[in-house]
């Protein structure tokens, strides 16, 4: 397991930590500038922060500070309550692929959606395994494009909680699932092995707040790392707090809940994953009130401390 | 499928559904004869709500009322800090064992507890694979009494978001692994079949808010029915609102969140369930600060017109 107490090389920084700040809404630019100025060598942005500041800009910004992404947020959200929602969804992730190609991302990342319009307190239907079918689908056309332009795409299973508004792939075996349905892997079938160790075409984003829970988590997590392309393609962490105020927005800085994040990475890195671990905390009542520069340091000294 | 429509035959009571009325605390004994004058044959009431009525009074007003149990809520928490707090949990229930038994309940459901100290907001430890070490222990020394008495006891797998403080046994697949592991069917090992239909004497309590997510819930139902007696001990309805405002007491009337109640109850009566749809609604913000005829007269309609 590597040593992460002396640097924090393998930190990356989710931007939506940072994207309030005193309670305030803070532009992405001049969040990767902090981050700079701290020496963390790795973001992972959200579309909508790229969109405020100009794509175009932030792949310039990222380039001159010499940062690059650990993955990009997020694609997904394909179920929808008719056949011009489902079409809109498929151009929409065409476009966060091409986006995050642009950021040279490693991955992007699926929040899959769940029952449409939920979101808005309004679902359209109540059928969670249409839900999924859609999701399936949607998947399977947007990673035909994600292959041709190299684009590996990361299922990030979300807690139960958020399935009925979110992601209704609610644990890592089901995400697997559905990538060994879609992308079976390259020995075999394709006839030509990738290098072990490649990332899979279509993979997990493992979020250790999603997941901590499981009880199949670490049997999950070692068949993630089998077969000879990764599926293990991004890790977050944050923590649970006990209690938690809101299903949503109320994540825990890492060394404040009750996650066991050093037990959790060490079966990530048995698995074989050896890339960042990115920091995801959405804290409406705590750290979005606290300064970036408070944040931004707390995540430095709990990734050497705790993660 | 049991029509539902014309009568509430089938439909029990979770008393902590109508623990408040228009917002103050309503004791057991009014509980009773208000489900008594409405109609309803049957219960599931709380420890503290008969002990603070007691026990024999409780016993003798169902029996007058005619009114029958379809659980009693709750064994459990057995995990704890240390052997002394572990003793006293084993001792705990026993106690709830005996006063089921006394209630003529046909099952004690157990809601298992997990990391210790975590419903105080200080847990005593995270690991979460301990706890449910604790868990299974505890359970095996239960069961041992409970088979002694005749009194079958019902794990209630939990929402995975009340997994640090309430329950470490997240999913009925993982509930069920626990039977098999503590209560092998009684064909084979035993070497007397129990009657077909007749309930396990360690099964599950199958509540749709904790699991209607579960992309492997109708498989494993149909696993809950198999063998040679059911695991099948009790089935509880509400609804999950989107959105959920608490992640405790924001439970939903049946229709009025995204579950798919006929669908779930279709699921459990082809894997034999033939017992009552209980209704479990904890609700500070809404059915608790209404009046009790209000919202017994709401579970009624709605078991007829939506479970």
């Amino acid at each position: 397991m590597r040593d992460f107490s002396t640097d924090h090389h393998w930190l990356s920084i989710n931007t939506a930590t940072l994207r309030r700040q005193s309670g305030q809404e803070v532009a992405l630019d001049l969040i990767m500038d902090q981050c700079a100025a701290r020496g963390v060598r790795a973001i992972s942005p959200w579309r909508d922060q790229v969109a405020a500041v100009g794509i175009d800009k932030v792949a310039r910004q990222l380039k001159a500070l010499d940062i690059e992404l650990s993955g990009y947020c997020r694609g997904g959200f394909y179920p929808a309550a008719d056949a011009a929602g489902l079409r809109a969804a498929l151009d929409d992730n065409r476009r966060a692929i091409d986006e995050a190609k642009t950021l040279n991302a490693p991955c992007l990342v699926l929040v899959v959606g769940a029952l449409p319009g939920a979101l808005q307190g309004k679902p359209a239907y109540k059928d969670i395994t249409r839900a999924r079918g859609e999701v399936r689908d949607g998947i399977a056309v947007s990673l035909e494009y994600a292959r041709s332009v190299g684009m590996p795409l990361a299922i990030e299973p979300l807690h139960p909680m958020q399935a009925a508004e979110r992601a209704c792939i609610n644990t890592l075996e089901q995400a697997l699932d559905l990538c060994d349905e879609l992308d079976p892997l390259p020995t075999g079938e394709y006839g030509q092995g990738q290098l072990a160790g490649a990332p899979a075409s279509l993979g997990v984003a493992l979020d250790v707040y999603h997941c901590w829970w499981d009880p199949k988590l670490q049997q999950q997590i070692v068949r993630a790392g089998q077969g000879s392309a990764s599926r293990l393609l991004a890790y977050h962490v944050c923590d649970w707090l006990a209690p938690t105020r809101d299903l949503l927005n109320d994540r825990g800085m890492m060394g404040d809940g009750v996650v066991e994040l050093r037990k959790l990475r060490g079966w990530v890195e048995d698995a074989g994953y050896a890339g960042y671990s990115e920091v995801e905390i959405f804290s409406t009542l705590d750290w979005w009130q606290r300064s970036g520069e408070d944040t931004l340091a707390t995540c430095i000294e709990r990734h050497r401390s705790v993660v």
